[in-house]
């Protein structure tokens, strides 16, 4: 490594040290900084970001690699000012992606093996068995069958769950019947006893999740969303849900993000919140992911995977 | 099938209904009578159990083969006028293997995933990140490594856990650390931060789940009831719950059942209930199961699998 490259960590609301530390460890020849600290804008060849402020990637003439700090690029792209012949890398680790994959199992599980009826039962002192529903009549609907929502898709099929997966084009994955397009989503909600949606931020699919689309599923579907927050028409889940269509909502991302104090969905019975812990691209998993790509691209390799900014994912 | 050989349904507190239903579609050959009807008794060549009244088996003098409802078989060898000489085939299918397995993936994803603490977290309004755990370090310690066990184990390896399984002799499952005896006990407990027991319930297992156990579990470690009630001894669940020693429990069967209203179980914050549905051998899977076994008799095959009585199961 040449010693006068440089990585900057531009995150907002992102503690720095943690990953100052590891790269120490690691990688001790690289040299960080973290943006508001006095560096030379010159010296950074790498930039670490999460919600960088706007404008300032534009200020490092030699950077050559931005990394995301999650799956999505979206929060970079964002930036007005961003400059655009770099590599924007996403994060893609065999964690970040199993991560995803328990918690979709463990939601499907969760409504299948009726938890949600059992916590209700077991509040009003209440002992009545709960019958186990053939699972391979429950059908999986997965919106987004990227690396993450294949990876869950496979592993729900090995566990014998009926599982259909939707993406911008068609898919061949061994036991997920694929979908694509309007009319293929249509299709899939038709037959989906789950939507779970795991798609990645674009223009294209804030608001996938709206009235239209819960109207199509079966009564009694359960909508999880994995995704961004906003993908989800609020008032629309809260009506289908309110209507007695739809039988459960886990929603894990909201927009915006901490979700508000007055949100309906804190108090809402039949709706599960966690707190964006879909997967979690701690600073180790992160700093593995930035230093095999330093790596790579100091032998010569192009860094991986890259995002693509028309896409937006 | 010879038509002299009937059926007797001999179940406490089950509806035999269903079963007659399924047996008439689908052995309609077969000649079905109920306990408390009127039918001749030297005509049962198979009784079909759940808690059967004690001394009812003793009547039936051709008597060939007795079923259990279920995969253990104390609520049969507990009459004490039991004949001696018929085998007595538990129920195991695929079906209940598998719900087993998804209660056990399920319980596991949902502490490892804290889902406990979002919940807690939501009732609150609160949001704050949940840091998801290294799994490779979350070691799960199996009671019982029979065909329930096992399937639940190897699974859990498969999801990337480190599964430890203690059976009375040694066993060879890939992916599983075989413990056994004593001694074995107590080395699995002092590294499982999951301890879930799926034991049968024979007279050396009564209580097996005590103080002595907990204490040497570590600090946090969640206990896991789904052999039977009588395994567990309640306060000494409770006590090391309420001094901070174990991280929850989660139970599903209970002695007696149903669950009393004054259990406090009940009402405990660290404790899940649920309605004894581990695996739920409903009629379809149990009339299934009977079927198949008495084809292989009537053809001249030995049923299977045969509980053994002085193991207790």
């Amino acid at each position: 490594m040449r010693n006068n490259k440089a990585l900057l960590i531009a995150a907002t609301g992102e503690d720095p040290e943690p990953y100052r530390a590891i790269f120490r460890e690691r990688m001790p020849e690289l040299v960080v900084h973290t943006d508001g600290e006095d560096y030379d804008p010159a010296s950074v060849a790498y930039a670490l970001c999460w919600k960088p402020r706007a404008g300032l990637l534009a200020t490092l003439p030699n950077l050559d690699v931005i990394f995301s700090m999650g799956a999505g690029i979206d929060h970079i792209i964002a930036d007005p000012q961003l400059p655009s012949r770099q590599p924007i890398v996403r994060l893609m680790h065999d964690k970040t992606r199993e991560q995803m994959r328990d918690y979709v199992l463990h939601v499907v599980l969760h409504y299948y093996r009726q938890m949600d009826v059992a916590a209700a039962q077991q509040a009003k002192k209440q002992w009545e068995f709960l019958q186990i529903r053939d699972k391979s009549r429950l059908k999986v609907g997965l919106l987004g069958l990227g690396e993450m929502g294949s990876t869950a898709g496979k592993t729900l099929a090995a566990l014998g769950f009926s599982v259909m997966g939707w993406s911008r084009s068609p898919k061949d994955i061994p036991g997920i019947t694929s979908f694509s397009g309007a009319d293929g989503l249509k299709a899939m909600a038709a037959e989906a006893h789950f939507l779970i949606s795991i798609l990645p931020a674009t223009d294209d699919t804030i608001g996938i999740l709206n009235r239209s689309l819960f109207e199509t599923l079966p009564k009694g579907a359960i909508v999880v969303n994995l995704g961004r927050g906003n993908h989800l028409v609020t008032e629309d889940l809260l009506a289908a849900l309110d209507s007695g269509h739809l039988g459960g909502a886990t929603l894990d991302v909201f927009a915006p993000e901490p979700m508000p104090q007055d949100s309906p969905f804190w108090e809402h019975p039949l709706v599960r919140v966690t707190p964006h812990v879909g997967s979690d691209g701690n600073s180790d998993i992160v700093a593995d992911a930035v230093i095999d790509n330093i790596r790579r691209v100091e032998s010569g390799l192009p860094p991986s995977p890259v995002g693509d900014r028309a896409r937006g994912y």
